[in-house]
């Protein structure tokens, strides 16, 4: 396999089946550029790195999108915590942790997110 | 014992004997609330807590100080992270994810950074 | 008062009465670490030290939360700081300020979230 | 022409006729200031010079924009870009080139507000 | 006075005798625009203002370069806020109060800097 | 050539020959990966795209470092943009804009660096 093959195997693995062509559908004329990049050099050739497993890159993902302020993506690899085995209970222990180094603004923000992941799975009332 | 006891412990765990010690000299009529809220509710209160081990408590510093941009701090949780069983090819990794999240520059720094800790341990040339 | 009830109370007095009960309705499984950490560790611990008055330390947060980027930690420190004495020309000139220092777009930004705050209050038509 | 009435004319050059009457109406007590800051400021004493042009001037607040995290005004700017010649070429590299150095997240949420405006414009599917 | 000179008198006012002097020696063909910006825009046309005095003005620099990341200007208004009146003890709740809402590392790197600032007054030993 | 020898082709055109040599003597056990990511992500896969021209892709350099405060690599940056013939008078006229975006602290701090490497080349006094 190829870095981008790889890289989509590693998105499928991570997102569950049906996200990549659901997200093959939004590709166009000006995004495919960004399309290529995310599969070929952040999944293909950093996320399918062995050194650390999927769950801390999951892990460390939720940390730095909530010091970087990216509410979207967040919400996109909180999904993908959960699904390489982070639990609840984990993530809250992360996402109070940030408390303390990001400030509780940016913590207070995680936590909505997170809890809106968490609902939307039923792991939450 | 009480959280700026359990703080305080947890601290001397992170960062070996004497490091307690040779802060406690800094301390002064300005920065001694600084100190109570460093040992009290970062470390006695959030560090102290179970749910997810120090050494995943050093790595999410060390990702989120990248993302941050606070090299001073960033210089200390590289330390600790050694200092909690995180290897050199651990740290590599981590870093390496954080090109692609937070940007090349702020992995550039953070990588110099780590380097001149691993040189100061002899862990690298 | 052990130092969660001083939190809850500086909370009552800087947000009005109710707003209490209505975040305690959101207190769930998951986010109950967050809810603690806010009422002991920013009201209990921080908001409630003497040192500085509370509209100040209102105003304090009007211009982080622009640095940082935090809209809607923004919302509730404009209507905290208007609860605490703060009035919209004190506001103006305190956004205004920030434009210089945090650059235009951040600036904009708050302007905005103050407005609706504004708005809501029929401070302004 | 004073710096008020430069301001203007460069303002309404760039997102076209019609903008500043709209803005105009959003003008009250509390945001005067701020208007008059953007209008003389922002545009009347710096869009105004010479040395760059206006093109790249909407190009460096496009790469700006992304890297401070604001969309709001991000997308004002793709508006102007592209009103200034700015191609959808043109634009891709830029926000491509923004993956690598303010990371991926950055890049990924301006590419989507880019393709907002592309499409309201019917330069995309 | 035009806003130039009304600047001027504010940062004199502000940094005290001879700062200006000092920093006009430092003025070159480069950054002779972005001294004329700093005079005319910052001090002239923003810190001149009435509707918040200079104290508070100060304070807010404090504050807001601790949460953008700024140390070679906070030390600047770290300088100001002395000079306007604010004390050591208020300086200190106010970076304790940044300590919740920017994080602990930008606390303790702005503690370290008004630590330094106020040993060279002699303010601390 | 493969997508390393073309970014490390890129690289030695940017910033002049000896680079490259100077560089690689600073790859090691840890970093190598980082040095990787550089040639081929950086400069094989990105800057060697057309589209926009070196000379923009340096620009856009200085802007998003100054705004994303990393001055390290801002300096190797300003090297670049001169390398790509932009002007000291462009230079001035893009962190100029940067004050109004960024606000002024970020464009203090990069018109010291920019003057740094500009006196270091006798083009400034």
């Amino acid at each position: 396999m190829d870095t981008k093959q790889i890289g989509r195997q590693v998105l499928t693995e991570l997102m569950g089946d049906g996200f990549l062509e659901r997200r093959e559908k939004t590709r166009n004329a000006f995004n495919d550029v960004l399309h290529d990049y995310t599969e070929e050099v952040c999944f293909g050739r950093t996320w399918a790195r062995p050194g650390i497993d999927r769950k801390l890159r999951s892990i460390l993902n939720v940390a730095m999108l909530t010091a970087l302020n990216r509410p979207n993506q967040l919400r996109n690899h909180v999904e993908g915590a959960l699904n390489n085995g982070c639990t609840m209970e984990e993530l809250r222990e992360i996402l109070l942790h940030a408390a303390v180094y990001c400030g509780l603004p940016a913590a207070t923000d995680s936590f909505r997110i997170a809890e809106e992941v968490l609902r939307a799975r039923k792991l939450l009332d």
